[in-house]
């Protein structure tokens, strides 16, 4: 995942043009995606699909000739979106059009204007400092024309036809936690889930942030029935621990299986209540389409000091991170797909598993843990508490609870769920 | 405040007689109070009104003639609802009827026989201790005859007639906090009311303790079905920090608006659990009537040492504790007029706020609480969710969330609850 | 209570045969035992009636013919139901059927073997340790034959059907605290209940755990409905502080009075929640009864290092420790036979309670708890709390509050419940 972040990192995208596109190009290379091209000017719930922007260069020469801001060495230096400009300016005039970070002198920011037309640079505040008296000339050579919003989706058909969604944002250009991390999680998770049949469908979608998901939601407004869970990713590849914020709905099965995978982990982490910011998730948790979609990020967005900045590279983000990001997403999909409420063929009293061999025949000791998880499966299997209700109750991982169900399952002593649901 | 306050410290009232109505009067001056008169012997409730006492003078003399205690130094001295005595006793004789705090020397207590004929006296410890042998002359120059109870009433009407119902007590003699503070934090609480036309109706009551929510409550059954919300208020000049102890609901919004505002003072504060002792909550709140009202003090009754002392005088309460508490009040008030549920007329997805000029167009940075603000009424405005719950959720307070809610119907992107609830 | 446990410590208790039938002759002498045999091969829910175990001596012998593990000196040392043998080994052959305890070297612990025909012996590890190479002569003399299982059974009419089931283990040998203090207890219970005409029925049940309840429950399903509540009682001799394990309902009546009762203690103690093991409640509790019954102990099993060990013996229990026990379970049936919803008669406004003598005259100083109590319950007796739910809210003990409606009922203040329910 890592390797691919680096290939992905130079590119310059935007929420609409050729960087974005060469970005699911290269992702499609990876999973069969579908790519998906909406003409500006269409109108997408209360918003429109804006002009599409392309950049090709952008720097600002003093009297000298130097390029003291290079579009070439970071593409952060430009205000995404910004208009086309070619002309001298004083430094007096041009430093309304500069935007630093002072607390972080040796940082360049993130910033973007994609619905007013407008320009500007971003630099590390020491270079503003260094920067003398007299003329600049300063160019953008980017177009802003009617073109296209180019968005990836793939879905995967499982067993059933309620679906997980999985949405990242990919809209942000050499920014690697956000949101390269949650491209390539995602990457990561299609492969694994299309190598077998799940029991659920999957969905995902590759997007610019906001317009992206409004697009979607705009023209897949029938689908939206069949999305029983979702998970938006990004920011999964820094060192802090796992982040998980609630969907609207609170306590959606997303929501409690995020929970009780967090806390099993052993590791520090946070589960946050639902906030109407973020990323698409306030879109997808939007009063009227209330999907039951929660956010997985490890530290979040706005809450660590290169959020949205040029420290936000590829030394920030870690193999470790990336593949614990994964395993946790996998571990949740499983509670996803398999929580069910099982019933207890044997409910009065408790069956007596000694003679079934699945019971330690010496007493008087302790019991281990996995005998303990059929005891809690049979109690609690009354048609009213489902796997993750019991491994919430036990304090047993989910997974253990899953497998002694099934063990319950072969000794006739538990009836699964008439349609795995 | 602290000077009316300091204008009727001096007046020793009780549940009737003259100086509660020259309270009533002084009041009236202030606002335009109705007061009412009903007869001893008029039965209220499972209660009866009592005789009507007045006082003119009290003391103790001793063999020299010397006013050892004297009424005219503090109307504490006389146990409140004495009967009239003149006679000669020894000290031994006088003993029992003489009642001090022996753990604060200094202080004069409060006591009160108001349903049980007798007399006594209360002194400061120290001045029991110096009493020598030998006889005393006993003088309580007072009545006790049929008569009349007073208590005084203002309403105000509003746009709607829901009322809320502001309560205080009256019947304390020279005590500042209990509850001349309550009483002067409702006048100006009145006045500010009455100067605009509020939404809803206000009813203020300036009762005696118990027998005067009794009786009113005896004599107006048919109205309490508009009092939807309501406050005792008392104890609200001291050096403490505010307390608000819950209706017996215990989640009427009443009770939801104070904790809101107690703890947005950013000050140390309690929200206490409705128990059946205290002021006149305790009838409003009998299980008959459940009404939900609340009490709002500062340290509570019995829980500071000057409680029902003569250490509660003019310098135990402060000009700015009284507009701390008034101020309060005013944002309690605040939510019970305009909590509400509007309704999000582009439920589905975010509405582009940018567009309409009232969300920030340079994206990237850190989003302003009142752009946050309106998010919040965007997300939660589904006719489910009112201002108070979203302020709760949200965490910002009432009064931004109000001022978010306004902006978004100016922009036709919220309509306004039918006729104000 | 000691001195019993005292007597019947010695006895080779186990789920069947002669030592559980002593046991329950004794228990007999105390109160009108009823006793029960059910044969061998008897089908219960998923189980089956065992083969009677009964030992009459058991020893290894070394080459010198000492006895170096001697069943006259603890029938701890045989495996429990070990089938009989009579040969000669090798210590490299006998090693494997000998159990210790290698971190508590003096120490015997306690095993069984009910449902695998096997045979083994305890000891401590020192004991292990110097054992010698050589044959040892190895003898149980025991049988495993068809035979009964014994249990006791012990009901008290009350004024109404409903019945609180208290049941106890009495299947495990010399362990004083599990279970001969649980046994104690429950006869103490059992002999003071009917010493009076008890307002609810009791059974009381003393049987071989798990194979026990199984056996009763499977014999009188029909007598289930009127079970409301129970306690399974052990471990409730040692020093440790008293816990509540709740049903598995959770918040039954007896859940809520166990918990007021411990909260109360003002000593140290626990409140768990229900977990499918334990003792008998596991099958009380099983989904298909989900009787509500909870389980009460001092330190719980598996909890103390002396559990199932030698060193439970007659020390590790005492007589203030069962006392304590026995009085807390009084409290807590004093709260199931009288917990009830009384109705306030006069619920406007508080009624003057000082006329009827049961309030203080002289006011202005500080409420007694008796007088706190009769307000509580006046402002709750509203048809929907009962006298639990009222101390609950008031955090003033039952006891206190139940004599409280006594006073309020004889002042036809209050409403008795129509039949004590």
């Amino acid at each position: 995942m890592h390797a691919l972040i680096a290939e992905l990192y130079p590119i310059c995208r935007s929420i609409t043009g050729d960087g974005f596109r060469h970005t699911l190009h290269r992702i499609a290379r990876e999973i069969p995606l579908t790519i998906h091209e909406v003409a500006s000017g269409t109108r997408v719930l209360d918003w429109t699909v804006p002009k599409e922007w392309n950049i090709r260069d952008a720097y600002v020469k003093n009297g000298r000739g130097e390029r003291v801001i290079d579009f070439r060495r970071s593409n952060l230096h430009v205000v995404n979106y910004s208009v086309p400009v070619h002309r001298t300016l004083s430094l007096a005039e041009l430093t309304p059009r500069l935007f630093t970070l002072p607390e972080r002198p040796a940082w360049i920011p993130y910033r973007t204007s994609y619905y007013t037309e407008t320009w500007g640079f971003c630099l590390a505040h020491r270079d503003l400092l260094a920067l003398e008296d007299g003329d600049y000339e300063v160019c953008i050579d980017s177009t802003l024309e009617n073109g296209h919003l180019t968005y990836g989706e793939y879905v995967i058909a499982g067993q059933r036809s309620d679906e997980i969604l999985i949405s990242c944002h990919c809209c942000h250009p050499s920014l690697a936690n956000d949101n390269l991390s949650g491209i390539a999680v995602a990457i990561a998770l299609a492969q694994h889930v299309a190598a077998r049949r799940p029991s659920l469908s999957y969905r995902f979608l590759f997007i610019p942030g906001t317009i992206g998901s409004i697009t979607w939601l705009a023209r897949n407004e029938e689908k939206l029935v069949a999305i029983r869970h979702g998970l938006v990713l990004s920011c999964l590849g820094d060192r802090g621990g796992l982040t998980y914020k609630r969907s609207r709905r609170g306590d959606a099965l997303v929501d409690r299986a995020a929970t009780h995978v967090l806390r099993h982990t052993g590791a520090g982490h946070a589960i946050l209540d639902f906030v109407p910011y973020g990323y698409d998730e306030r879109q997808y948790c939007s009063p009227g389409f209330d999907l039951a979609v929660g956010s997985l990020t490890r530290t979040p967005n706005g809450r660590f000091a290169e959020y949205h900045t040029s420290a936000d590279d590829l030394a920030f983000v870690t193999p470790e991170s990336l593949a614990d990001s994964y395993a946790r997403c996998l571990e949740i999909l499983d509670i996803l797909e398999h929580d069910a409420r099982y019933v207890n063929l044997n409910p009065k009293g408790e069956p007596q598993l000694g003679r079934r061999g699945i019971y330690n025949a010496m007493g008087g000791g302790h019991l281990p843990e996995f005998e303990f998880g059929l005891l809690w499966v049979l109690n609690l299997s009354d048609g009213q508490h489902g796997l993750l209700d019991i491994a919430e109750r036990s304090g047993l991982p989910f997974g253990l609870i899953h497998r002694c169900a099934a063990t319950l399952v072969a000794h006739d002593l538990l009836r699964p769920p008439r349609d795995g649901g």
